[in-house]
């Protein structure tokens, strides 16, 4: 159902059972897929610098109030944002990706499946999320080592890797795969795969893998431990990584 | 006053003087009381994962723009908000609840009277504020001592606490009553009543009450010492408590 | 073009050839010089504590989408800003601010040419920044050296200062011209001219201008090095500065 104050573009190509939120705005190019559900006050297909540009949006996405997504994107199947959230052109997304209520991506990113950006996060332009990357609120991705210099260099954040609520990760560094950088934290150098990474600036605690929960048991890896609601069959898959 | 471009379900419940600004969506089960401001573009019982609820904003309130408040809330008299604010279901909160511009309160939350949730503050599902704290801008409480784990912990800020700018609390920590974090600290560790926690992590520096004005008088605690606007009624309360 | 669904007073100016986009609301007092684009879901001239009052935009003005500013500033010509930003009132900026998306400027700022407040920037009201300094994301001006106390002391940022991502200025603060402060640092102390400030709390680490590029050469002062899209005539102004 398209609510009757929404302007939606009569070039945009919606599933024939796209729900439409009050005040929203669809412009021309938009593609959203079936089942898809768009809330009020959001603006889709936002033109960038490079003008008029498709916005394709997968199967099933729940995009919530007063978000705006540029122009010249792709989000896969299962796409959730929280409100106010900003996507600039120029993204790549797999499935099931989140992106969280303030949240600012910069455009340009290419990001794998499931990964979690929760509110407030701020992703450099240019910047790499692999599968299942968790970053938590208010996480900053930056992309000047000598700002206001012109050569940008974004981060890389591989698959299973964990930023702390309030991490900043600093211009072209790479967290790798499964490490976990503590809340708070600023990291100037890379954090190899499976390492707890603390501090200001931060610095290598120990293995991740050290980590015990309450019991005594083993935290981490994340992917062997935490559901945090996936469907089983994404719980098998991760196992198998 | 209703704007006429605004949409007001016919089940939800207003008084006879409330304003509701232009654009703005008012669902079924919203009761505000007399008195009440609504800005513009404004969500209001937004529904949650528990479907349709109540949503009771008491008399008195002022919304600004742009602000999503989820269905399955009670807020006493004089809520007052500034502008982007989102706030979750589950919400229990005293009077004169202040939420600042893109403050994010992530539901389930309870809130004592006169809090103070300055601009884009981030609250942890299930956290407790109790009368009288303070979180200054960009404070987090975060809720997953092992992120992404499925075992959430909220932070306890108790009556009179102080959270300075960009401070980040872990999980299940407790700050004690008329504590003070300093701007930019990682709370790992409880901070007890009436104590100074600075640094990152933080670490107790000394009594709040040893903190000086540029005249050698004390600062500390707060609530005999500044007024910031609240009525003579309250202060004379403050000065018991 | 004025979008049928925007409501805009009949006591605004705007000049002839301004655009405004669907669901923003414009109030009395608001004036937009010539060549500005509104985005949509935006307010200008929101009242403030001093009710109506006039709202100068200048010429080439491009305001994005869900933001709001207040009545009572004067802002000269490009101003830019990005989505979900608010301005309070009473600030006076000269040519060419921008202003990101998720900004917050608290009013009563005195803002000089070109200066960059980037995505979250919070700046406290009363701040004064100068020309040509940086903000990079989630940089944070603090105004209260008491929280929460009646007694406010806001920082001053002068000239072709940077501030990067995450860093937080306690009040009253100076962070002198050309000054570099490090991303995530806590400034507690004056930063000097041309210094490099970096930690928690921030200490001088040497003078910027030792700060070097990959080939060895100086990054700083960047006016004289980085370009980051001025126009030609306003590089030639800078170096001379």
């Amino acid at each position: 159902m398209i609510h009757p104050t929404a302007h939606v573009s009569p070039e945009s190509v919606l599933a024939d059972d796209v729900t439409v939120g009050p005040f929203t705005v669809i412009h021309a190019g938009v593609e959203l897929g079936p089942g898809t559900t768009v809330g009020s006050h959001c603006v889709l297909g936002e033109p960038g610098p490079g003008g008029p540009q498709p916005l394709s949006i997968g199967a099933g996405a729940t995009i919530r109030s007063h978000c705006v997504l540029y122009a010249g994107s792709t989000f896969a199947e299962r796409l959730e944002t929280g409100h106010h959230a900003t996507i600039r052109e120029g993204v790549q997304a797999g499935t099931n990706l989140r992106v969280g209520t303030h949240a600012d991506l910069q455009g340009d990113c290419r990001i794998g499946e499931y990964v979690r950006c929760h509110s407030s996060v701020f992703v450099a332009k240019g910047s790499r999320l692999g599968d299942f990357a968790w970053l938590f609120p208010r996480v900053v991705l930056t992309d000047d080592p000598r700002p206001p210099s012109d050569e940008l260099q974004a981060p890389v954040i591989e698959e299973y890797a964990v930023l702390g609520a309030g991490a900043v990760i600093l211009p072209g560094r790479v967290v790798g795969a499964g490490a976990v950088v503590a809340a708070g934290s600023v990291v100037a150098v890379d954090v190899p795969a499976g390492a707890l990474s603390v501090g200001v600036p931060a610095r290598v605690s120990r293995s991740a893998a050290e980590i015990r929960m309450g019991d005594g048991s083993p935290a981490y890896p994340w992917r062997t431990r935490f559901h945090r609601g996936y469907p089983q069959d994404v719980i098998d898959r991760r196992l198998d990584a």
